[in-house]
Parts: C-alpha cells; sequence; structure tokens
C-alpha cells in the first residue's frame, strides 16, 4: 500500500498548517490554473482522489456537482473531512488508490490534486479510474512535476550568477523518491513527463490540456516568494478526456 | 527570418563533423526512439522540414515512401543534400520555416528533426503543417527538451555528491535562448512542455506519444558517454495526428 504519512502526527501537525490546508483552495496558488481545466460542474457525479480536508469536494458541490466521493489513505484527514461537511450528497472513504476500485463507468470527472506522485502503480491507477469514468468523463489532475521530483537533493542552488536554479538529476531514473518533508522519507515515485502521458494515452485518454504552474504578474505582487516558480517548473496539471475507444 | 547559423562558415564546418552528420541516422542515437514512432512509410507523401544533408529524406524513400520535400533554411545543407541524392521522388528546397506555406492536404506525413527550436512562431508554424496535412495525417518531430533549453547558463554542474546534474533556471520565461555552439550566440527559443503540447491540441492534433530520449543499457555499453544523459531530458519526441475536426 501506499506510504500512509498523513497518518504521522507530526507529519499532519505541519501539514495541517500550510496555507492551502488552513484557508482551503484559495490558500493554493496554482487553484486559479485547476479552475480553468476543469468542465462544467453542473449535474456531474465526481470522485476526488486524495481529497484530504474536503476542500474540493465541497467546492464541487457549490458548482453544482450532483454527488461527490472523497477518498483518501488517511483516517485523520477523512475525520476532518466529515466533520467539516454538512451534505448527504458528499460521501468520504479510506481507501488506497493504489488498490481502490471504482464502480464502472460511474463518474463523470475523476479530480486529484498533489496525490499521484505517492502511487507507484500509476498504470494500474489511470486504468481503473478509466474504466470508472462514463465515455467523454474527465480525469482532471496535479502532481509534483518531473523537473521538480527527479533530483537525488531537490533544492535550490545557485547558478554562476547567483541565480536560484533548480537541480535535474536521475530525470530518467525512474521509481522512488525519498525526501525530508515535516517528516524525514516522506516516499514519492517519480516518473517521467512521456510516461505519465504516455500512460494516459495508452489507457484511452485524450490529452486535453497540459500545464504547468507558473506564477501570474498579479500573485507574485500579492505573494514576492512566488517568483521563484518562475524559474522551474513545480506542479503538472493534465486534463484529458475518455474518449470513444 | 530564423537566424541562419548553418551557413555561417564556422558553424558548418563544425556541424559537418558531428557523428551524426559524418555517419548518418545511426550516429543520432536517439533516432532508434524515432523509429518507433514514425507510421509506416509505404506510399506516403512526406515533408521534411530541417532536412540538413538529407539523411532522413532518403530514408523514408528507402522505407517506401512516395515521395519527400526536404526543406532547409540553409543553402549549404540543401547544396549537400541534393549532391547526396539520385531520386526524382525527393525534392529539395530552401525555405524559411517561419513563413513557409505547404499546399492544403498535400502531405501524409510531417517529420522534424531537432529544428523546431530554432522557431520563433511555433504556433504559426503548426497550424501551417496541420493544413498541410491530410486528415490522420502524422506530424513527428524532435526538438531540445525545455528543461535542457531553460537555463540561462546551460551546462553541467555537480551536486553535493559529485554527481552529474542540470541546471534550470527561467522555465517559466518563455522566449530567445542564446548558447554558443559552435559559434557564438546560436538563437534558439525555449517554450514550456505546455506550451508545446498545447499548441499542438489546440491546433487539432491529437497527441499520439511522446518521448523524452534516454539511451538503452546496449547503448550505454556502446558509447559511455551516453549515461549522462539519464541524468536529463535532453531531448522532446513528439507524434501526433491530425485529427477529424
Amino acid at each position: 500500500m501506499a506510504q500512509n504519512i498523513y497518518d504521522n502526527a507530526d507529519f499532519f501537525a505541519g501539514y495541517s498548517r500550510l496555507p492551502r490546508q488552513v484557508h482551503g483552495l484559495d490558500g493554493a496558488p496554482e487553484w486559479p490554473a485547476i479552475r480553468k481545466m476543469l468542465p462544467p460542474l453542473r449535474g456531474k457525479r465526481v470522485a476526488d482522489m486524495g481529497c484530504g480536508f474536503g476542500w474540493a469536494s465541497r467546492w464541487m458541490r457549490e458548482q453544482g456537482a450532483a454527488s461527490v466521493l472523497g477518498v483518501d489513505l488517511s483516517r485523520n484527514m477523512i475525520a476532518r473531512a466529515e466533520a467539516d461537511t454538512t451534505d448527504a450528497a458528499i460521501r468520504y472513504r479510506v481507501a488506497d488508490l493504489e488498490t481502490l476500485e471504482l464502480p464502472q463507468a460511474a463518474f463523470d470527472l475523476v479530480y486529484s490534486a498533489l496525490t499521484f506522485h505517492y502511487i507507484k502503480d500509476f498504470s494500474r491507477l489511470v486504468r481503473m479510474i478509466h474504466s470508472g469514468l462514463v465515455e467523454g468523463g474527465d480525469l482532471v489532475f496535479t502532481i509534483e512535476h518531473p523537473t521538480f521530483m527527479a533530483a537525488a537533493h531537490p533544492h535550490w542552488i545557485a547558478d554562476e550568477d547567483g541565480r536560484k536554479t533548480w537541480p535535474v538529476n536521475g530525470y530518467s531514473v525512474e521509481g522512488e523518491r525519498r525526501t525530508d518533508w515535516f517528516v524525514k522519507g516522506v516516499l514519492k515515485y517519480h516518473r517521467t513527463m512521456a510516461t505519465t502521458l504516455n500512460t494516459l494515452i495508452g489507457a484511452g485518454f485524450a490529452l486535453h490540456r497540459v500545464d504547468e504552474f507558473a506564477p501570474t504578474r498579479a500573485q507574485i505582487e500579492a505573494m514576492p516568494e512566488l517568483a521563484q516558480e518562475l524559474e522551474r517548473p513545480m506542479m503538472l496539471l493534465v486534463s484529458a478526456r475518455k474518449s470513444g475507444t
């Protein structure tokens, strides 16, 4: 199963204080870019994979989604999501995406934010999602960018001009990456851009849009430290559609 | 127009000694990966954009292509391509891809190797190629990878373990990049992965396969210096199909 770091007390305490957990979706600078990639939500049956505290699940209902199933590996996260939700059309479930099975053709949209890089078997996951979507259904997800994840020591360095620079090595060597984030040894899985996109295409998805989060000028003015995200691609955003096969 | 570095005598002298120019397609380590992305060639009308000495143009005819149009900005390259070709079904033309117009629906395959990163207006080029292809026609091309091209000082560095590491900065800042390659100030245009792929999708192409060249174990055994290409993605290979619209 996937490493359940979110039920580690130290990790959970740190993670819960992140702006995006305190302030919800508006605390995530990539959220405006994600919104643009989402299809119209009215009447849609949505699965939110790695739903965390349920911020996106609740937002999608507010936008008119017919129902939302929020799934997360962490009992801590699901308990908090349930405590924060009063809407019978949103259900939460503790489950491991490595083994989860969705009912066939039961969803119009599968959404996932910053979760799939924790999953070892991406190919199985994508085929399962494809099976769970109706024809024409959408998969919209974000992951840490492979350029961001690849290096053995992923931290800022300076180039000869002192410019913030991101190191890349081991890009084509896929597999485990361990980093320290609130706790030591958080386990993620690096895949190349090519593997990510070809896995989707191979499962029967048509790629609809690919994005690499970069802050807007207005975002940088409001939060100057975001400027560094122009230097490196930190997140990959993908919108894909289940095409008729 | 695009910078015509290939008609600079110093550049041309250096470039002509590259293994891939001396030995042809088999001198390019990414060639086996490109071959896998190409559709069957028998009977196809092919345009080879940035054909250089015509190695790929001639190979495609040997594979049964009905005709090949090789286009290059460099008079030097086209002169050599014509001298090396004795096949009336291969025509060569000196032209700038920034302004070239292909006849509508006249080609089954447009192929291009390591040329499009010299082009400023990629969007115009892609729409023109789309118009030049028949329905169901293929576009297969390679470019320098955006992760490879982005940095202000694109050269190997070492991480704290001494491992070969590639620097990335300015990734989201698209536009001119000047590098020294045989001569000073070779002009290329950096675009993000997202821009490259979304431009194709927006023009009406369905993405068929994306690859990031990485050497195979056998290639590294035959040429140990290729091992460094596991550390960084150096080339992006894309196969896309003109879908019915």
